[in-house]
This record gives structure tokens, sequence and C-alpha cells, in this order.
């Protein structure tokens, strides 16, 4: 029998004394006031059972809420489970009479927001995890409209960077001998390049690819994020090509690049846990265990701000008559507007914008491009664009079909990191470097 | 590769960069400077290998200090890396000006020690909570000598509580086919009744005998508790006999009795953080499972605190002549002692006096005897007291031969346990019942 | 490294010593000629690398081979490496003269076919196994034209007989957790109702169905056979209703009968190697220990000869007019004969003419219905019949639509079992009873 | 469920109907009436409970032999259950009348003695296959004094060939982490360097050790045959240096050499059914997969059989008076045996008459020394002389001390076994190669 089993058993008993002693529960329907109760309940309850038992039910309650009633359960948990200001001002009082290192203790408790420790008694029970991480993903949307939440957030964040810790994460291959119910799962998940079903699925684990993905132990049957792989000879261009190549058995005993062309997370609940830094170097070293021919490893991956930013020079007025003509409709899905436009002078103009983009434009001082800035902070270096790199009608609107390669090389990785998290400094290779023009020299008007 | 060795090559990268970089390890001895150097890096670290390179070289210096270090390194733990006093006057003031919940939030983690975030960081290294585990071992017999290590112990208990919550834990059936070398660990952490060898594990380890240890991810190798059982034609009313028994296959389909004769915990560094509540339940229902026939689940247990209690209540002019004479060195091994006295009549003198103990004896509203709190908070009742249950000279000199059986009904347990954690009940068995005198008539003088 | 690379490694040292000292492979195509001399050089090599390189390469030949191709090593088989009829005469003169248990030996060594030999060194071969089942499946088509291979025949089925003997099959649960490349092959390989793709397979392994499959170690990723299961209350009567149903993950605990409505042999070349015997009883096993409010087992079967006997019964004109009228279109598919005929006149006349069928029709003194027969020898008894069981248009050409439930008593099965092959006994319940005309008034004319 | 408790159940079944209807079991003492009418019986029996149930029995009976019984069983075994000449006869008469491949296949059939499907048929029972190596335990030493015994030995051996196949075989790291059940059946079997206890199976198991075994699917629990490997830097010369060296972790990143010092058949009754052949090659494939810096496999090898054929030598005057006196008592432990010789005059005689007797001694064209004769069939050549290699009171009276290194170089193996079983090669190293005095100079008189 295993743990959860038996935390379900004990869950049960709990259940049946709440139904004898109490007879709270019958007939009531879900409300705020009786999940009031029940994490009152939770917070004072001594018993493992009984506990155990309120726990279950208070995730029981949230996961059959509807939006109103989250709403209403989010300012509950801003509000009575905040802090108390009065116990506060008392343990200031007692602290500041007698500066003990006792009192100092007292202090730090009780500026605890109560919620933490529901929370961790929620996550005890048996899918409490998956519980609080579903609570999550409904609380994160609604952080902009209402601010008084933001602390609700941080309690959450806070927790879970602890209990999502990587010594728990947990690596699998993922391939055509995965459990099914695995890979169904995969299928909804793919964020980047979209996979139409099981044809389609079959393909990507298919001998000439490589998937990975981290599972933890509170969650056993969720992927947290997975990384599809593809064997190549030489740097892949195209991620079209890689979703429509031919299956070649053979590259797994030629091929000297992987290609890492698609990187998913799974669970909106856990945005800002990052594994993906983790998952990325864990892979690159199974490769080349399993794959000592490999040699280079790097990305397939999109601009997702580029085109955006482009827009915002342009507004500002920063290219030439010239450019603007070569580039006019840069952004439409192929089909629409390859008539318009010379591809060759487009490509001229644009890749070294492109270029200009991931290594000038900045958010403070780290790189503009939410991806740029993913894989620099993991320790790559900024290698070959490519034009055509995604035509799909995402990839055009995105980054005018450009995709870059970022290259993971693991003896220099750490040492870029480092140099990227505490300098600033970005590394590009050779290939990327020719786009760029020298300062003084920018495409860019000044 | 799993996650352990990728931390581990992770960690070795770091050490590199270290060591190019700052060339602080070379020839240097450990020393608390030096620690306390790696030991400021390590918090103010924001890079994963070097992270995870200085977790890894504070662990390895923790474990090769020696006694004199070690206590240098506890009053750096208690001083340096406690709640800094002049930040915590800052956050109050800030909070008492404005008291939005940013800045209690603020007030909260500036009043946390930092040496948690040390802890936490240590924890991440690979055999990083193997070496926390240790150096709370080290620190639990100091407290006494140093209250002012006493909020470093605070925090470590605060942490290992939800490091090792019982969600985390994995139930393992340990047997004759059992890896080597967990069964030796068995035999090293063996406390309540020791074992002499091989041999005498493998007896039991044998068909008639149960053995169920609980293990945590993060020290995959070490059991941190285990208890063995013994198959038994209605109650176990002997130690001795349990484990010198022939081996009976047969006992498995016609035990009517589970006896649990002996609980270890393995980790002295895991003290206060209980496991043997949920390793008793989870073993009750595996063995309901596995053996339908079973219908009494009882320990076997010893009464450690009687004969320093008896002790007591003789120098306190409690008992009668007739009685002293009887019991004339009740707590002497058998062999020395069984000359001097009636063993009848100090059996009828001693066992009510020891049911007397247990019932009645009080720390606070709990029973005084530790094993009885254990059980009893755990939801079981008190059953039989058994004369000659152990006559080792350990057995003797704690509670003058006296074993008794707790029952765990699993019907029931929560609800016991629900009673005794909220309103001190404690059940009795009839066997146990007859033992009590009247409370107009206890055998102690009032 | 699991002995198959390495099977495979030391075929590959046995390779290069071919192509080195011998030449004979570079650049030839499959032909007898190649084949008959890898065959002889395979049952005359003595050392191992050699051996397996051989063995591997006649696989291969095989493998690669064209339908003209395969009938000439089919004759091959059949001529050169039947046996010597000369040393047959030589060892019968020898034992007649003398008549030792030694040449009584020789005599029988030298009457086996070498190829029996040459199958078991091919089974030694990584992948060895499947190649000879994937003869056997080219073989058994052409016994009729070939009467000359049957002696092949007899030797592959002797030596698999022993090579699948039970010992060696594994049982496994299918469901959603299965990985996909078995799951894949259970679509392809459902004989009896057939699979629309990936839903409907998903359907079939919900909750409340179960599905288990024999394995064996030779051929490990190759299902041999599986079997279906409906979790119902009560029997189920019609298959359509099966496949069609809602899930309903309650049926775990309610359900009061399992029904097999589908059992599929995957391996063509294993036709007569009998598995469905204990893969049904151990599943019945399975399903006891995990569902043990199961109190039935029955199948939902096909009746596949019934309308073949029905015509055969017609056309010897042993219907009376009025049976003849009430069931004319009978083995039409639904939609095209509905119109014509009253349903409940129909079925009133055909479901005792089915009961006849499965009772009394023989093929010696065994039953005629190949699905009788094969649960009957299980020890199953025959139960109800069920009118418009499959309306599909198979089930209506084979049985007018009707199915039979056979029915597994574990406590009867080995009892039934015997004295069916011992004394052609055949059990009925009492829902089949009611059909049975007494013998002196069945429903057919004499 | 398992397949073995699976069939457990059906002999179950099947032993109620044998006591239900026939009641020959009840009270009858073992004997060898009853064992021949179980054994005609389960020759007979078409249903599989009962045939299982039967097959049980016999073994059951087997098993509980003495002695004296066992002999009965032989004989019976040889006669009852040989092939019946009656029957022969009229076979041969239907074949030489018709020359059909039918009527030789009847042949061949009756001419199987009809033990071996009792073999068969008892080998299909849970437990039968290990009964059957027992049988054969039993039946090896009777073959010089019974030999109306070799035809069944001659049916075992065939059927265990098959059954044993290496496809079946399972390869295991044995260490510190295998079940205690196994190291101990280790500790029992190692028939080469005896084990003293756990202590020392330990150090035979630590990290600068490696340890492998075959296991077989019919006999789960049992290895067939294990291998110890020393990791070492360069040759290892000594076995007693190698049993008592202090462990070295770190010989795992730099040994060079892994030595095999110990091979230990574990099951008697499969003498003669090889496995090490496979075993050493495997392991060293392993081994090179583990550990890339292992460049050198060899053996330290026991030489059984000089000192036997030494005084041979001597008997027949072959050596010279000078050669005798520096070898007197060359064969005693060392130390009865020191004083009375300069070590050094007699190691240089030694080791020239040891080589001589590797190299030239035979028994038909194949070499005299049975270890050497193994490995040299695996494909091995003969390495270096030890002097002093085991000086344990076994190692000098077999081979005054000497052992030798074999060795196993993978590229080659394969083509030097060809060489050897084809055409009688030995392969030596340079290092034995010294000692080999020219032909025309023989260390020994012609």
């Amino acid at each position: 029998m295993n743990i959860n089993r038996f935390l379900r058993s004990v869950a049960d008993s709990g259940k049946l004394l709440l139904r004898g002693e109490r007879r709270r529960f019958v007939g009531e329907a879900v409300s705020e006031i009786r999940v009031e109760q029940l994490c009152d309940d939770l917070l004072s309850s001594k018993g493992e059972a009984l506990g155990t038992a309120l726990a279950c039910s208070v995730a029981e309650a949230f996961n059959a809420m509807n939006e109103r009633e989250r709403l209403d359960f989010f300012h509950l948990l801003a509000e009575r489970y905040g802090a108390s200001k009065d116990k506060v001002e008392q343990a200031i009082a007692h602290y500041q009479t007698n500066k003990t290192s006792a009192n100092l203790h007292a202090l730090h408790r009780c500026s605890e927001p109560p919620r933490q420790e529901l929370f961790r008694r929620i996550n005890m029970a048996p899918g409490g995890t998956q519980t609080l991480v579903h609570l999550r993903e409904y609380l994160l949307p609604l952080l902009t409209d209402y601010p008084e939440f933001v602390a609700i957030e941080t309690d959450l964040h806070h927790l879970m960077t602890s209990w999502f810790n990587r010594g728990f994460l947990r690596l699998e291959r993922i391939d055509w001998h995965t459990p099914a119910f695995i890979l169904e799962k995969l299928i909804t998940y793919e964020a980047v390049h979209e996979m139409s079903g099981w044809e389609d699925l079959r393909r990507r684990l298919a001998d000439d690819r490589r998937c990975f993905a981290f599972f933890h132990p509170a969650m056993e049957h969720e992927p947290l994020i997975f990384v599809e792989v593809a064997l190549c000879q030489g740097l892949a261009e195209s991620v079209q090509k890689i979703l429509s190549a031919e299956v070649d058995p053979g590259l797994q005993a030629q091929a000297d690049t992987a290609i890492f062309y698609s990187i998913s997370d799974c669970q909106a609940g856990l945005k800002g846990i990052s594994f993906g830094n983790f998952l990325i170097k864990q892979v690159v070293m199974e490769l080349q265990q399993e794959l000592p021919n490999l040699q280079h490893f790097a990305t397939l991956s999109p601009i997702p701000g580029f085109c955006r930013w482009l827009h915002a020079q342009i507004e500002a007025n920063k290219l030439s008559e010239q450019q603007l003509r070569a580039i006019d409709g840069f952004d439409q899905p192929i089909q629409e507007a390859c008539q318009s436009r010379d591809s060759a002078e487009a490509c001229a103009v644009l890749m070294p914008l492109c270029a200009e983009y991931l290594y000038r434009a900045k958010r403070g001082s780290k790189p503009l491009d939410p991806v740029s800035r993913f894989h620099l902070r993991n320790g790559a270096s900024i290698g070959q664009l490519n034009w055509n790199g995604d035509t799909s009608a995402k990839g055009m609107r995105q980054s005018a079909g450009i995709m870059v390669n970022y290259t993971y090389n693991l003896g220099l990785v750490e040492e870029r990191h480092e140099d990227y998290v505490n300098d600033n400094l970005v590394m590009v290779e050779k290939d990327f470097y020719k786009y760029l023009a020298p300062e003084s020299n920018a495409c860019l008007k000044s």
C-alpha cells in the first residue's frame, strides 16, 4: 500500500469523526462560511485524522468553487488569514521591552500570515499539492485587478519554491514506450509547436528524436515541464523541416548535434518556479552519455518579442525609407506577404535588425527578449540566426519567421551563467556576430 | 542518470569556478574563518553552480570539524546568522509608520534568522539533508549547557518538520530479501532489544515475523525508523520468548495477533520529528491486508520509568512495610535477586503499583511514562500487564521485568487519539483494569 | 546490458569472422544456394560466435525472402533437412544386430530431422524466436497445397509447445498506463470486435473495463493473446451495449459480474499453441483478488458456426415450413432484414435451433462449434443465449445476431475440464437448458 | 499474482480431484509402487489440473526419497520409462514396408524414451525444474557404478541444454545492495577460494571489486554461476593479496586491469551445461561500459593438474637429479616446505615445467589441464605465470603455489575461440612464452 492510500484512509476516518460529532457537513452547499469554518478548524486541529480530513475537505471545497466563490475565498485568504496586526503590535512591544532572541522569534512567528500554515496543512493531504497549484493558477491572472492578493501569491511562491526544490525532481525519458496517459498530456501541454494528435506525437518520439520531462513525487502523474529534441547533422535551421522530416533512425549513431526545438511548461500554477534551466542541462548530460558522438547542443528558439520591438522602432521613426520598403508586410503569414516583397532584400534588412534586438535591446540590464533572458541566464550563448526558421502564422507574426539557435557548451555553461548573472555579460557565437553592426554603425537611426 | 549525480556534477563545475577565480581553498585547514566566508558566500550567491558548490563545501567543512570547531560553528550560527537587530528595528519603524501588508511582510522576512536560508541552501546540495541531520544530532546534547543554541534548534526543527512531512515517507517491508547494506543498519540501529549479529537478525526476519521501515527520498539509503512484529496466537507475554522461539512458518496462516515488540528510531538528529505514529498505523493496515486472519494488534512494550517512579514513592514513604518487604531487590537482574524474595508475593505487590504508575502518574495532564504517552497519543489503549515480560538486566532495572501490551484497534484509534489529545482521556482494556485499585483504595499511602 | 545486446554483439563478432575469412556474403543476393550454405554451416558450426552470426544470417535471409524464395526454402527444409534415410537404415541395422539402449538412442537421434536442430539454433539468435513464428505463419496456409510440408509443421509445433510452455508466460494488465507501443498493437490485433482507433481503445481501457495480455520473454514487446473484460451488474446481453456504454467508474466497486467479451490471439504463427485457457483462468483469479465483489465470470461469445450449420439443416430439409417462414433472411444484417420478418417469431424459432446446435451438433465426440469447444475444454459451462447479442453485419451473418455466455465457476472449472476431456460431458446452466427440447421432441425433423 | 502462484493453485485444484476421486494417497508412505503409479498417471493424463497436480506429487515424492528409494527410482526410469523395444520393432517394420516421412516420424517418436516426456511434464510444475536439477545431482555420481543410468543422464542433459539456453539467462551484478538471501548463497557456493562469513563476503563486494551472477527464470532465487573480479593496477600475481587487500575505492577510476579471480558453479545438477563462457564475456562487456579505463581483462587461475602431472613425470623418470633436488617437497604447504629448499632455485626449475605442462601436456588434441581447456575454449590466451600465486595448502598441493593469468582480449576472443575449437591452436602471451623451452630443448628428458 502506498502512502497516499494510507493518507486517504486516515482522511476517511477523520471524515467519519467529523460527520459523527459535528454534523456540520450534511446537506450544506459549498459556501464561504463553511470554508471559513473548515479552514479555522484545520488551523486549530491537533489530531491528525481530523487534520487530514479537514485538509481534504478544504481542497474539495476549493475544487468545487465557481468563479465568484473563488474570489470570495481569495479575499478571505488575504484578510482573515493575513497576520493579525494586533498580535504583531503586542509582539513588537514585548520585543522592544526585552530584546531576547525568544521574543524576536515570537515576533517572527506572529508576523507570518496564518495562511502559510493553512497552505502547509493542505499540502499534506492527498492531492493537496495539486490543489494548491490549481489555486495559484486561478490566482495569478487576478493580481493586476486585485493588488491585495499579491501577498497571497508571495506566500505561495515562497512555499512552492521549497516544495518543488530540484532535489525532488525526477527526469524521465518520454518515448513510445511511455504510458499512454502521460503521452496524452504532452499533446495537451505542448505550448510552442502544437501537436495535431497521436500520429504527430509519435513522429516526435521516433528514434531520431528525444523527449524528456520532469516529474515531482507529490504530483506523480503530471509532467511539470518537457523538452523535445531533434538529432541532426549540423544546426537545424527550420522548425517546419524538423516537424515534417521522415524518420531517420540512423541519426542516433551519426548525429553530431542535438537541437532543443520545444520546451513547454505544463503547470500554469507553477509559473515562476523555474525548472527549464535544470531540465536542459540534465538532458544535455543524458544525451552525452547515451550518444557520445553528439558534439553540439543548441536550441532552435522563437524570438517572441522581435516584431513588437520592431514596430516600436518604426513608430519612433528609427528606420530608413529603404529599410521600411524592404520589410513591408514583414510580419504577415508567408502566403499573404510573399508576393509583395523581395525575400532576399527583406532578409538583408531584417536579420541585422533582429541581431540588434537580441543583443542590444534591454529591460534594465538584461535582454528584452524573454526567451533570450531564459537561455542566457542558463549559461547559453547566442548562435546562428535562421531566416524562414518558423514560417507558421505565429512565427511570422512574432519574429518575421526568424529563429535563433542558443548554444549550450556544457564546459562553459556555469561560467557563462555566473558572468551573465553577476556582470550582465552576453556571449555570442561567430555566426551571430557577423550580423552585429559596429556600435557606431547601427542599423537603426539613433 | 539520477538527479543526485547531476547535482554533484553541477557542484563540481562550481568548485572549479571557486578554485579558478578565488583560490581561497587551496591548502587551507578547516577553520571558522573559512567556514564563515563559505557561509557568507553561500547566502549571497546568485549562480546555481557556485551555490551548489558552496553548499557542498559548507557540508564538507562541517563534516570534517572536530568538537571544538563544531562548538565555534554553533556560536557562529547563533550569533552571526541570527536576525539582525538593527534591521529588525528599522523594519519595525517602517511598519509602525505605515501598516501595509508589504511592510509587515518585510518585518517578517527580516526577523527570520538568516541561518534558516543557510540551512535551506545546504539542504539542496547532494547529501545536504544528511549533513543537517548530523548537525542536529551534535546540537541536541549541547542545549542544556548552551541555552543560546536553542534558537538554532528551533529553526532546524521547524525546517525538518516540513522536509520530513509524511507525504514523502515510503514504507518498506524489510526481510531476508532486503539488500544487505540496509540490513546491516538495522543491526546497528536496533535500540530496544539488541541484536547480536546476522543470525539474530535473520531470525527476526523469518516467515513468522515482519519488519517494516520508513525511508525518505533525500536520505534514500537510511531507514528513519523501523518496527519489528511477531505473529502470535494470543498476546505475547515475554519478549525473551519472542526472541528465542523456533521459527514457525505456519503462523502466517494461523496467527490471530500481531505483536509490535520493538520500535527503533534510527536518526538521532531527527529526534522529535515524529514518524512512529504513522509507522504503526500503516503497518497495521499492511498486515490486515496481507494476513486477513489477524484480529489483534498490540505492542509488547517496556515501561521505562516505573522503577524510577517507584523509588521516588519509596523515598516519599508511600509504601507499607509489607509492600517493601515483598519487593525487596525488585529491580535487580533475576539471578541476583530471585533468592531473596517470593516471586508470587512480589508480583502481587508490584503489578498494582505498576498499573497505578501507568494510569495515575502524570506529567502535566498527560501520563508520566514516555512510552505510554507515545502509544496513547497514537490512539492505543493500555492492555495486559506481563510479569517477567522482559527478564534482561535492563528490563529488570527499568520495570522489575514487567511489560505491557498497548492495543491498537484500527476502528477506534482515530477517535481515541482525538479524545486523548483534546480531553486527556486514557482508555484501558479489561485485563488492565483489574489491577487498578478503586481511587479510594489506592495501593499507595496518600 | 541485457542478454540480447550481448548476443547481438557476439553475432557481430561472428559476422566479421564470416566476412574476413570466407568472403561468401559480399554482394550476394539472397538465394537458395546461399541459404542452404548458411544452414549447413550453422548445423556444423562448433564455435558460438560463428554459430550466432550464422543463425542471425539465416534469420535475416528468411525475413528478406519473397514468396517464391520462401517456397523454395520450405522445400529445402522438407527434403534436405529431413532425416537421412540411409543413416536411418544403417542405424536400424545396428540396432537389430545389437539391441542396446545406446544403439536405440542412436536410432532415435538419426531419425530426428536435422531441421529440428536448425530451428533450435535459429531460436538462440537474437530475434530468432520471432523469425520462426513468422516462418510458421507463412507455412500454415501452404499445408493443404503442399502436404510434404506437414512434417516441417510437426517439428515446429513440437518445438514451440516446449518453448512457449506456460511457465514462461507473464500476465500483464493493460490499461491507459501501458506503454503506447503495446497499445498500438492491441488496435492492430483485435480480432473479434474491431477497434476504430485510440479513442475506441481508450474506452475499452477505462475504469469499468479490464484488459490482460500474456507476454513471453523471447518476444518481450509482442503480446501473445489478450482478453477484454467488462465489469457489469448481471450478465451482459449485447456486445454493442458494452462497446458504446458511457464510462461508469463506480462499477469497480459495484459490479457483480465480469464479462469476457473479446479474446484475440495476436500471433498467427503460434496457432494451435494454446494460451487462452490459462489466460482466462488466471484473469479470473486476478479479478477475484482485485474486486472481491465479483461473483460471476462469464464470456459474451460469438457462435461462429451456427448459420453455416443451420443452412446445412435447411438443405437437408430438417426444418418445417413454419420454421422456415419465421426465419426468412435471418442471417442478413438487421437494416436489410428487419422489415421482412417478425422478430419475436424469428427469436422463438432460432433460439431453440441455436441451443440444439450448441448442445447436440458434434464433430466426433466434441461440439461442432469451435468457440464452444474452446470454453468447454477450459471447464466452462454453457449459459444464457442472447437475442440481438451482436447486431453487427458479421454477427448477423455468423449467428443471426445471437450470442452466448459461457460461465466460468473457478471452484468447478477443473472438475468440468476433466469431465469434458475424459468423458465428453457438456455442462449447461439453467438459463440455457430451457431452450433444449427433450431429445424426443427436437426442433429439427429427424 | 505471478504465474507460479497461479500454477500452484491449479495444482491444488488437481490435488483435490486426486484425493476426492481416487483416494490413493491417503496414509500411504512414499514407495516405488506409488511413484510408479504417479508417473504412469502423469504420462497418461490429459487434463491440466490433474497433470500439474501429478507433476507436483512426483516432485514431492522424489524430494522425500532416501538413498535406497532413489536408487529404485533410477532403475524405474532406466527400465520402465525407457523406449519400448516391442513398439520400436513394430515401428521399424512399418517404416521398412513403407518409407514415408510419417512412418519415420513415428519411429522417431517411439524410439524416444518416455521418461523424456515425464521430465518435460515435471518441468512444467512449480518447482519442477529445481527438482530435476536435484535429481541429476544425485544421478551423476552413480554413473560409474550403474552404467545403465547413463541413458537417463543423456536424456536429462539433452533437455537441460535446451531449458537453460543462454537466451533465458539474466546477468546480475552482486554487491552489498543485493538481497541477503542471495548473498548467503554465495557464501555457501564459493568453490575456489572459500569465504569465512559475512565480513569476508563484504570485502569481496566492496567498491574495488565486482561480482556478477547468472540467474534463470525457472529458478529465480538460485544463482547458477558467479564470478568475482578484482580491479587492479597491472596484473594480479597473488590471490592472497587480493583477498586480504585493504579496500581502495579509488581503484574504480584508476584501475587498468580487471582480474577474474574466482568462478564458481552453484548447481551440481547442472554440471556440463556450460555458462562460464558467456558469463566471462558478458562481464567483460559490462565492465568496459562501466569503467572505460579498464584495458586488460585476465583471470588469476589455479592450475589444478600440475602437481599430479609432475608426479607422473617424476615416476616416469623424466626429471634430472638436479631438478629433483631443487623441487624436493615442492607441493607441501609453505610452512612445512620452505626450510627444505631454496625458493629461487625451485622457482627456476618449476616455472618452465609448469609452462611445459600447460602448453604441451594434452588429452587428445586439447590441453590436459581442465581450467586451461575452459579458458582456451572461451577464446582466452595463456599469460603470465605467478610464483607464490596461491600459497594456501590447496594451492601448494595442486600446483606448488603457481597460478596463471588467462587473458581475455574481446577483440580477438571469437577468432581465438574458433581457432582453438577447429584447429587446436593455443595462443600464449609474451610473458608466458619466455618459459617455454624450444621444442628441441624441453625441460623434460624425452
